[in-house]
């Protein structure tokens, strides 16, 4: 736990919070603060702050905070399109997007998505928030992903994606991780003004023909990550860390 | 399993495998191969083939392989530092390897690694195949990572590395991941002769600074990956795939 995450719930006062669930417990016994001494929080979608632990016990702990300052927010801007993955590899993806400070994850229904999959409890918008909050803890950050979830594959790529397109003020650029592509991120040419990017990730497996073709005709640009078969959570940390080194050396460099 | 791995312990013949274990439940239930049908098989430490099944039972499954094929060799050639870390994590550490392609992974006793880590039994190499052997299959490669462990940090910085680099014929470029270095692995400028890397991926928490200065006096550079704090298995990731990529783009327009 980098950074303690606080919620409006845990708010009782103007500055003040009481937590009574794990993080008490990992503040009294892993970091081992002690009434006096201060702690690193982030609220939810908020600044971060250093918050002074009032008393501690083993059933609850008060913090305080007056004191606030702006959390930064993470550059370039990444949304993510993912097949809806086994629920074991979902939680992964949460948790790794929210460390990651991904903006948005949109979940689809791709053709290798097992049908059992979707019966998966964590598919539910209401389970996301614990993994969620974890990646937010360990990875320093306080933006909550958005996380969406779309059952029909052909709808969504003509329609929602440009709808959610045409509601930014600057056009994305969008990728897809495909082992069969000729080129990797950096060797694409200039990519676009916006700090922007979509990034695709396929299920197990990968895309198949049709699903590439519909994303190739709404603008997805092959990319291949290495010479790998990752695990799908490995490829959505590996594609991020490439896109965001490409699109660091490119501000650089003009 | 993307690819079935077979050790010389299954050989019963010159072409001939019998499996019992998990890969033969594997091949039967999950992939719902049966006999007279074929499988990618790859060799540890060898070759890549088809393999016809022969027989497959509840109890064994026969497999011969009389064409074998030339595995690749992951390009650029990685090796990794790591300071020792909790159980699950090296569970991790290994399995990510082995699917990355990763050649030696030197595990260092660090001052942030907790003693308690170090009665981990996963830290025993007999207890690494296992891990290994699920990677290479995840990642379709067939050469098992080489795993140290060092206990004592100096001698391992100041003695073993320099005794190792000197049996390679060519010198290797060597990097830290380090959350507050200013430059990220594409900005040093020109690298090596290579194409082989030493990347020392920290323990939670990071490198203290007498490590940090131990590996600088040992020529090891400082790069960002970008601004998250990722969990070790995550910087491994994150790490290879960027090194990686700007080792292609490098070759690309030399």
């Amino acid at each position: 736990m980098n950074l303690v995450i606080l919620t409006e719930q845990d708010r009782v006062g103007k500055g003040r919070f009481v937590l009574a669930d794990h993080r008490a417990v990992h503040i009294r016994t892993v970091l081992r603060i002690t009434p006096g001494e201060t702690v690193e929080v982030g609220l939810v979608d908020g600044p971060l702050g250093t918050a002074l632990c009032e008393s501690s016990s083993e059933h609850e702990l008060v913090l305080t905070c007056d004191h606030w300052r702006e959390a930064p927010v993470p550059t370039p801007t990444i949304d993510i399109v993912c097949a809806i993955p086994r629920p074991k590899t979902l939680r992964k993806l949460l948790i790794f997007s929210a460390i990651m400070g991904v903006r948005r994850i949109l979940f689809v229904r791709a053709n290798r998505t097992d049908k059992s999959y979707l019966q998966s409890p964590w598919l539910q918008p209401e389970q996301h928030r614990p993994f969620l909050l974890e990646g937010l803890s360990q990875g320093r950050q306080t933006r909550l992903p958005e996380v969406h979830t779309h059952q029909l594959f052909r709808p969504f790529v003509e329609d929602t994606l440009p709808d959610l397109e045409n509601r930014e003020p600057v056009p994305s650029v969008k990728l897809l991780s495909d082992p069969y592509a000729a080129q990797v991120v950096g060797e694409l040419g200039p990519l676009s003004t916006g700090p922007r990017y979509l990034l695709a990730i396929g299920p197990e497996g990968g895309w198949v023909p049709f699903e590439m073709e519909l994303f190739a005709a709404a603008g997805f640009r092959p990319v291949g990550l290495g010479p790998w078969t990752l695990r799908v959570e490995m490829a959505l940390v590996a594609a991020i860390a490439q896109v965001s080194l490409v699109d660091r050396m490119r501000n650089r460099h003009e």
